[in-house]
């Protein structure tokens, strides 16, 4: 007789009923209720559409958008702008940080005004570095390829692809920024490359772990990570390059 | 007998059979060759490792990043490296141009330095705006919710959904605005205030607009829009707010 049979209870949500069949490659799974005893079963053919909708869900939530239920098509505007309006207005609202950091520094800034053209490649460039970590960290976490006790090992792998990042896009930086306008000297330069590889290293390693933080307080690591990892590392990348300012620019 | 039978080619994408499986509801879809003749079947359970794959992949494609085969912890640092490094470089170039912005209103910036402490903001906001409805209306693509007929439809309602969005911004960054720092006129409230309801506007215009272009250039949506879209909003938001800047502050 077979002893270890796979099945559900009533009250599993359907999230994790779907990562038994995708982990079991079954057809069929028993639903039991707690007393053990069967009252039903659910086909392979049902989580699919469970599957479908869940993941629709999360790629929202990474997308800063708050779960729409039903399709694009069928959804009023005003359900549709609900569900957007809330991070647009907290993300714009986190703003204020960077807007802090760059007044602050204002009166440096007057000195040596083309180092203003760098902030959105600086911003933008640890922006998609840290994103790329935490789209891939949350995915292998939600098809239950990465769990808690992976954390080290994660991120020992994103600091080595971080510091190969980070140096290819020193290279090229420092390539662009001698080539192209706006021109600096050379010392200006190697700060700003500077800048790229630290804030790539660094947000790569938030990106990573991030959604870990988010599984120890029991959050749903797409819904939390990608827009907070955002504002951090926008703060992190700007304080960095500031702070490279002053070191050695004397500023 | 039964005339209309669903079945696939050998030759068909794994991607559209797993839509036949969501669309139909079915267990078993029968494998013809170009002749017709049966040759063999699949079971939704082989579907929903598929899908699983799929999606992983349109999710990396949405974070610029190529596909990696295999699992996170499989995969080697060099190749993860690899699939990351390439639109990270063409994205830092990229922001050459919104540097270009920055660098030929850099007279006008002395002038009122405050403005610069705005543009984190502007561009934060405008990127979020236009990634929700692109992602929105890719993955609405992706399980055929939407087709490439719908698109006037989407673009209406993107604008509804824009104009609400944007209204909410419009109200809280005024608020926002007038009461912390950097503290600046009214008229520059209103300047950037509205920057951010034009923006967010455009940007979900160009959002959900992007996608269908996608398909009229046979391209894969995911793996197209989001990378370009953010260089395009920075872009179009920076030109925005200067444009208003030399309009009503006469600068």
């Amino acid at each position: 007789m077979e002893e270890h049979i796979v099945s559900c209870n009533t009250f599993d949500d359907q999230e994790d009923v779907a990562k038994l069949f995708a982990k079991y490659d079954i057809d069929v799974l028993p639903v039991v209720n707690n007393d053990n005893c069967l009252i039903g079963i659910i086909t392979s053919d049902d989580i699919i559409d469970v599957m479908e909708a869940e993941v629709t869900e999360d790629i929202q939530k990474m997308a800063a958008i708050r779960p729409v239920e039903g399709s694009y098509l069928e959804a009023s505007v005003f359900e549709m702008a609900k569900s957007r309006v809330p991070w647009l207005l907290i993300l714009m609202l986190s703003a204020t940080f960077t807007g802090m950091i760059l007044q602050n520094f204002e009166d440096k800034l007057l000195i040596i005004p083309a180092l203003t053209a760098f902030v959105p490649m600086i911003m933008g460039s640890s922006g998609n570095a840290g994103n790329q970590s935490a789209v891939m960290v949350i995915r292998s976490m939600a098809i239950n390829e990465i769990t808690m006790k992976d954390f080290l090992k994660v991120l020992f792998k994103e600091l080595q692809i971080a510091v190969i990042c980070g140096a290819a896009l020193f290279a090229v930086a420092m390539i662009r920024i001698l080539i192209f306008p706006p021109h600096v000297t050379l010392e200006i330069a190697l700060i700003i490359s500077a800048t790229l590889f630290l804030s790539v290293v660094i947000s790569k390693l938030l990106g990573a772990g991030l959604p870990f933080v988010s599984l120890v307080f029991k959050q749903d690591p797409a819904a939390t990570t990608t827009p907070v990892l955002t504002t951090i590392i926008d703060v992190v990348a700007l304080l960095i390059y500031f702070q490279l300012c002053v070191i050695f620019l004397g500023l």
